[in-house]
């Protein structure tokens, strides 16, 4: 017997007629927006939402506005008959999947922008680009009258904006973080991983085991501007093309950090081929720092996937 | 009898509770933006809301983020238990007063701007002042959840504004304009008509006049650059400070008009002493504009307050 079809809408009216009718029963709604090419690190926000509310809407749509002149709008990744296999076997119970012209009619004027939050890290890198996000969530959030919406850490700094736009808008949806879903070797999933050639491929781990040696390193009591640029030397000499930036900052406002006085989050941008990869690990502040080099034993095999991630 | 008080709610989290409660019943909302300082041209929003639906909501913000660091936030008139009363009288259900902290928190960092129809005429001699406008409209259309929310025509810019960010954002609230109400000499009623000395009193409604009879020439055919140019130069002649713009545009997109094949409007903006007066009036395409000096009788008193506005 064939399985039931998962349910797509395609206009932003259709989406909120049935989240009302759900509403009406008294069903909590989860909403997960994505770009689709979906990968494990989309399903655990899909599994995370399914735990989270009784209604679980992905929203699937190449946000144009979120993508630079130079940048892989056009050769993104798209399968939607792939996506929605997917999403049908994952339980999700509506796929919205809007056209450009339906997110962007004729005349669309309207910007959401976030300063402070946007202006740094990929915000330098990427102009324009945390305002073509927050736009598009906004509108997300407005229309799915959600209780939850599921984000990747992956995206941190995109996690952090959005929460703050909710926040400031006043949308009443519950904004929530989930940890990044990585390769066995560390790499964190990414549709852009498609990108890389084998070599590539076998050399990107090694960001992920920077990241994790250098968040060791500072809450051992390393000094932080002396720990970012040893990995940020060791990256480029591995072989990475060129490294955006390799910050620690404050874990909510993405200030950067002198001391981890704080939550803090280590992140970092680089170049790799064709593709430009990003990733975060956090940044633990130990009640009294040791000073480098103490007797407490570091590893340079860190436990991945722990508890707070 | 002392008449029951005008229920008031000062934080958004109550307003959503108590518009949830109504929409639990099958209520209608109408919502009515304000910031306080009431007048006539508020009661006619009012009734007008009360008119639409079930419930009406009334907000009382004087909004700081739409005004410039030299305009008149700090004065701009405040008299919250005479709004109360008149609100009261009017059949208002909720007053939405919340202090400057509910609606900005600290850390508060995200502005909705429309790009375009602000940039223009009034975006032009006040920058910042639309952007602050959508935000707090945004915000206040996000919580009240209305079905309608009424705004004045007087700030015909600010209507438009709102009207593209409302649809932009998918916000389900129809915006509904309406008509300018007067004085008997014809000046729009504006909170801000206090600021007049006795002298700029008498010649405030010149404004509306010259107004009117530009928008008879360019109606009958004349040529629009030259009924504003006259406009601009009789308003100068007559006392008033300055025009900061008078220009005839269309209707729904703001954009400058070269010949009057559209529904269009015209607008002014002028100083006169302490105070800023902006108005508009429509101009409405007729099929065939006959050349300026025809035989179609020209009146120096086009009838006001007609079905039109």
């Amino acid at each position: 017997m064939p399985a039931k079809p998962l349910a797509t809408v395609r206009t932003a009216a259709a989406l909120r007629r049935a989240v009302a009718q759900w509403r009406k029963r008294g069903d909590t709604v989860a909403l997960v927006p994505t770009m689709g090419a979906l990968h494990a690190g989309h399903m655990a926000l899909v599994t995370r939402a399914r735990r989270l509310a009784k209604r679980t809407v992905v929203s699937l749509f190449v946000n144009p506005a979120q993508f630079g002149p130079h940048e892989d709008f056009a050769k993104y990744p798209r399968d939607e008959a792939a996506d929605r296999a997917k999403l049908r076997e994952a339980g999700v119970d509506l796929l919205f999947a809007p056209d450009v012209a339906e997110i962007y009619p004729p005349g669309f004027a309207t910007a959401v922008a976030v300063s402070g939050l946007a202006d740094t890290l990929d915000g330098v890198h990427r102009p324009g680009h945390f305002t073509g996000v927050a736009t598009v969530v906004a509108k997300l959030l407005i229309v799915a009258q959600a209780d939850f919406a599921c984000f990747g850490e992956k995206d941190y700094q995109q996690l952090q904006i959005v929460k703050r736009m909710a926040a400031d808008l006043d949308i009443p949806t519950r904004i929530v973080g989930v940890p990044t879903v990585r390769e066995r070797d560390g790499l964190a999933l990414s549709s852009r991983n498609g990108y890389l050639s084998q070599d590539e491929r076998a050399l990107a781990p090694t960001l992920h085991r920077v990241l994790l040696d250098t968040a060791e390193h500072i809450e051992h009591g390393a000094n932080i501007d002396d720990a970012v640029a040893r990995a940020t030397s060791e990256l480029t000499m591995s072989g990475f093309d060129g490294v955006d930036y390799f910050a620690a900052v404050d874990a909510e406002t993405l200030e950067p950090l002198d001391r981890l006085d704080r939550p803090a989050r280590l992140l970092v941008a680089v170049q790799l081929g064709r593709a430009r990869l990003i990733d975060n690990e956090p940044l633990k502040p130990t009640s009294r720092a040791p000073a480098a080099g103490s007797g407490r034993p570091r590893s340079g095999t860190r436990p991945r996937g722990g508890s707070s991630r």
